[in-house]
C-alpha cells in the first residue's frame, strides 16, 4: 500500500465534491479519489500513484458507481503512461479489476487507443501521454456534461408536470456525483432543483440491503445542504398515502428497447405506489444505458447477490468494504434469502425517462428508438 | 437480578415453543419466559420468581406482543398472590412497566378482579391465590384457543381464495407464537397450513428498521420446519411481478370501525401491491383489535419513533433489549428521519379479516359492527 496514501479532510468543506481527480504533485502524477467505503463518517481521499493501486482502489469499492468506473479507467491508463508504463497492460488490468463493470474497460480502452494513434503517428512517448491524459479528461468532462444536461432536463420536466414550485422528491439508491464525473443523474436533478430555489424535501430511500441510501445519499444531500429526510424503504408508502411525494426520481442500470427499466431493488414497489397515487416516477439515466440489444424487461437476468446481505447486519459495511458475510447474523443459522439486486419496472410505470439528449414521455420503444439515433431530440408529449 | 435466573435450553427441540408458562418448581412457583432479545441466536429462559423480576422482563423487551403481555401480566399478578404479595400493588407495578401496552393492563387487572373477589367471599389466601391462578390460565387458554380459531378460518379461507393446494405466503413483522398465548394470528395460519401440508413457500419480510421478520419469523418458521425465505421489504415487489406470491398475511395493531387496519410499516405498500397483482390481501386479528371508538383510518395517529433505529445500523438489537441509539451510524451526522411505527391500510385493499369470530369479506364496517357484536358469525361473500 505503499503507493496509496490517505490524507483526511475532513472539516473542510471544498465547494463541490471532489470524487476523483488527476494530480500532479512534485512527486509523480496520480489518481485521488475520495474513498467511498470510509463514508459518511469519514471523507478520506485516496492518492493512487499507480496502476496497482488504482486496480486495488477498485477492487475495495473505494470507487464505484458505472460512469465513475469508466473515467477511473480512462486515468488509469493515462497514469501508466505518464509513468511510462505500457497503457495496453494497464487497460486489462483496469478492466480486470471488476469485469462485469463494462464502463470501466470502456474507459480503458478508450483512452488506450488515443495512446496507441498517437504512438503509430510517431509522437513522443511524453506527446502520447498528454494525449492519453487529454482523452481522460474528454471523457470526464463528457460525463459531467451529460450530468448537467440530464439535471437541466429533468428540472423543466418537473416545472412542466408539477404544480407548485417547492418539490418534495422521494429517491432511491444513490444516483448522485459519487457515481459521476458530474453530479450524477437522478440526484442531480433533485440537487438542480435545490440550487434554484425550488427543492422542498428530498425523501431518501435508505435502500436495502446495503443502505447506499443511507450511507451515500443522505451524506451527499446533507454535504449540499439540501433538506432531506432518510426513511425505511418501506416507509415511502406512508408518504404516499399522506400526499407528500410530488415526484420519484431514480437511476438506471439499464433500459431494454421497450422501456423496462431495471434498477436497484425496491424501484418497483415504488413506481406501484407511484401510479397507485397518481405520482410521476421519473428515470434519469445517460442514453449508453439503453440496450438496444435487450428486447424487452424479461430478457434481463437478474441477479441475485449473498443472503448475508440480509441475513447479518454488519455485513451491510463489510460487502460495502469488498468483504462478505463475516458479519452479526440477525436470522436463524441456515436461512434463506431472497436477495435480487435489482427489479424491473415496465415502461407502463415509467412516466417519462430523462437523457443527456432530452425526455420521453410517454416511454415507448420508438421514441427511446429514436432519442438514442438522433442527438438532442427532446420528445416531451 | 437474584430472583432472574437464566437457563439455556438451546440444543434441545421442545416440541412445541414455550414463550411463557407457569411454573412450580420446589423453591417456589415462577413465571419462566423465553428471553426474546436473546433471540435468534440464543433460546434462553429467563425464570422470574417476582413480581420485580418479572417488571424487569418487560421492560427489557424480554417478553413482548399484546396479547403475550396480556398473558405475562395475568401470570404476575397470579405470582404475586401465591408469593403472599398484595395482588393490586403487583398490578400497578406491572402495568407500570408498559404503560402503553392495553393488554397488559387488562389481564393483570382481570386476574386482580378474581383475586379480590375471593378474598372478599371468605376464601382462605391460598385459595385466593388459586383462583388467581386459575384465571390467569383461563386467560391463557383463551388466547390459544383463539389463535387456533383463527388458523382455521384462515386456512379455510385461503382453500376458497387460492387454486392449488400449495400456498405461498408473504408475512410481515412477526405475529407468531412470541406475540400470543398460542401460535398468534397471521403467522397461525401459514403454520396451519404447514401442518396440513399445504405450504409451499413462507416469504418473510425483515421488517425494518427493527427487523422483527428476520430476527422473529424467521425464528419461528426455522423453528417449525417451516420452506420459508428472508427478503428485504422492498424485494417483495419482484415476488409479485414474478407471480410468486398467492396472498399476504399480515396481522393489526387496530383495526377502527371502517375496517382500516393500522400494523407495522411496510404492511400498506404490501397491500398495494397486492392490489395491483390481483393477490389477496389478509389480516388476520382477534376481534378484541377491532375498536369501535375508532372511526376510520384518519383517526389514528401514527407514533414516529426514534431516528436512531434508521440512522443506526447495530442499534437494531440495541432497541430491541431496550435501549436506544448507540449503534453504528450509517448516515451523516445530524440525518432526520421519517420512522414511523405503522401504517395504515383502507378496507377496499383489505380482501378479509380473519378473526377468531369468522371471516369477513368484503371489509366492511357494517360487517365489523356485526362480527364484534355478535360471536361466532362467518360473513364470507
Amino acid at each position: 500500500m505503499a503507493d496509496q496514501e490517505a490524507q483526511t479532510t475532513a472539516g473542510i468543506e471544498p465547494p463541490a465534491l471532489s470524487v476523483l481527480r488527476w494530480d500532479e504533485p512534485p512527486e509523480g502524477p496520480a489518481v485521488v479519489l475520495l474513498d467511498q467505503t470510509r463514508l459518511p463518517s469519514e471523507e478520506v481521499e485516496l492518492v493512487c500513484a499507480d496502476v496497482p493501486a488504482l486496480v486495488r482502489a477498485i477492487r475495495s469499492l473505494a470507487v464505484r458507481g458505472a460512469p465513475l468506473l469508466g473515467i477511473a479507467g480512462g486515468y488509469g491508463v493515462a497514469l501508466a503512461a505518464a509513468r511510462g508504463e505500457d497503457p495496453t497492460v494497464a487497460a486489462r488490468l483496469l478492466e480486470g479489476a471488476r469485469p462485469t463493470a463494462v464502463n470501466l474497460g470502456y474507459g480503458a480502452r478508450r483512452v488506450e487507443r488515443v495512446h496507441r494513434s498517437a504512438v503509430e503517428s510517431g509522437a513522443a512517448p511524453g506527446a502520447a501521454a498528454a494525449a492519453a491524459l487529454a482523452e481522460a479528461r474528454a471523457l470526464h468532462r463528457e460525463d459531467a456534461a451529460a450530468s448537467g444536461r440530464m439535471a437541466q432536463y429533468g428540472l423543466a420536466l418537473l416545472a412542466e408536470l408539477l404544480p407548485g414550485s417547492g418539490h418534495r422528491l422521494l429517491t432511491h439508491c444513490n444516483t448522485g456525483a459519487l457515481v459521476s464525473g458530474g453530479a450524477g443523474t437522478a440526484f442531480a436533478v433533485a440537487l438542480e432543483a435545490h440550487r434554484k430555489g425550488r427543492l422542498r424535501q428530498l425523501w431518501v430511500d435508505e435502500t436495502r440491503p446495503l443502505l447506499q441510501g443511507a450511507r451515500l445519499t443522505a451524506y451527499e444531500a446533507a454535504r449540499n445542504g439540501m433538506p432531506y429526510s432518510l426513511l425505511t424503504d418501506s416507509a415511502a408508502g406512508s408518504l404516499f398515502a399522506a400526499g407528500e411525494v410530488d415526484a420519484v426520481l431514480i437511476g438506471a442500470d439499464r433500459i431494454a428497447a421497450d422501456g423496462s427499466v431495471a434498477n436497484k431493488v425496491g424501484s418497483y414497489p415504488l413506481a406501484v405506489l407511484a401510479k397507485y397515487h397518481h405520482v410521476p416516477f421519473i428515470v434519469v439515466a445517460p442514453t449508453t444505458t439503453v440496450d438496444p440489444e435487450t428486447v424487452d424487461g424479461t430478457s434481463i437476468v437478474i441477479e441475485q447477490r449473498s443472503a448475508a446481505e440480509v441475513t447479518e447486519v454488519t455485513s451491510v459495511l463489510g460487502v460495502a468494504a469488498g468483504g462478505e458475510g463475516g458479519g452479526t447474523a440477525v436470522a436463524p443459522p441456515g436461512t434463506k434469502a431472497y436477495n435480487p439486486a435489482f427489479d424491473i419496472t415496465p415502461p407502463e410505470l415509467v412516466t417519462a425517462i430523462v437523457t443527456e439528449e432530452g425526455v420521453i414521455s410517454p416511454v415507448t420503444g420508438v421514441g427511446l428508438a429514436e432519442l438514442c439515433a438522433r442527438s438532442s431530440q427532446v420528445t416531451i408529449s
